[in-house]
């Protein structure tokens, strides 16, 4: 077995993105084997896009790639981790490094994340 | 809001357990509400198996609970992180602290983690 457990070309696997250096959790997507093949081909992350339902190369729209510097899989071999460098020092659309950024508490959410860049400049102002 | 986004009683959402001293990524499992109330109300991780359909008291045959330190949620509110401490230092099944415990190299999978105990003296010998 050298590849994950995707049964046919529709599968989707949880891939979680976790900066290589510090060791934080960015994101967590999900893979079917073409963007599987295509990010140990290319070396940067590409996930499958649930709700564009298409290929989506990490950092398409922001330049926010990931370059890959380790894969690992699962005991099942239905998950992913990737350990990554995070360009632009930010993973999450909303500008914060990850998109974890916000933490459970008794009194709601509470952020606790690192906001990196005003999303109105890298992606233009909000859709009406 | 101040829960994911489960739709209902069956919606499944990942949850990333993560060490919470080291960062190190130890498992992803799911987790419906019912999981994810438990989790919050006991601080043990609880998951929902998709394999036995049922709810998954982490270490409930091993006795490697997980005490959650913290729980973050994402962006989209579709993902769960749990920072943990593990008990028993193992997370995996077969004994290693982290169930990502292979890389996958050009020349097929490499063990990289580290194993911490024998499965076979906690869940006792293989079945038949």
């Amino acid at each position: 077995m050298t590849e994950p457990a995707f049964q046919d070309e529709q599968t989707l696997l949880p891939a979680v993105a976790q900066d290589a250096e510090t060791g934080q959790v960015l994101m967590l997507a999900f893979m079917n084997r073409e963007a599987y093949q295509e990010t140990l081909r290319t070396g940067r992350a590409v996930y499958y896009s649930r709700s564009k339902q298409r290929l989506w190369r990490k950092g398409e729209q922001s330049g926010n790639e990931q370059v890959v510097k380790q894969v690992l899989i699962d005991c099942d071999a239905d998950a992913i981790v990737l350990r990554v460098e995070q360009l632009g020092g930010a993973a999450c659309h909303t500008g914060h490094q990850s998109c974890f950024y916000r933490e459970v508490t008794d009194q709601g959410l509470r952020v606790v994340g690192q906001r990196v860049f005003d999303p109105s400049q890298v992606y233009g102002p909000p859709q009406a």
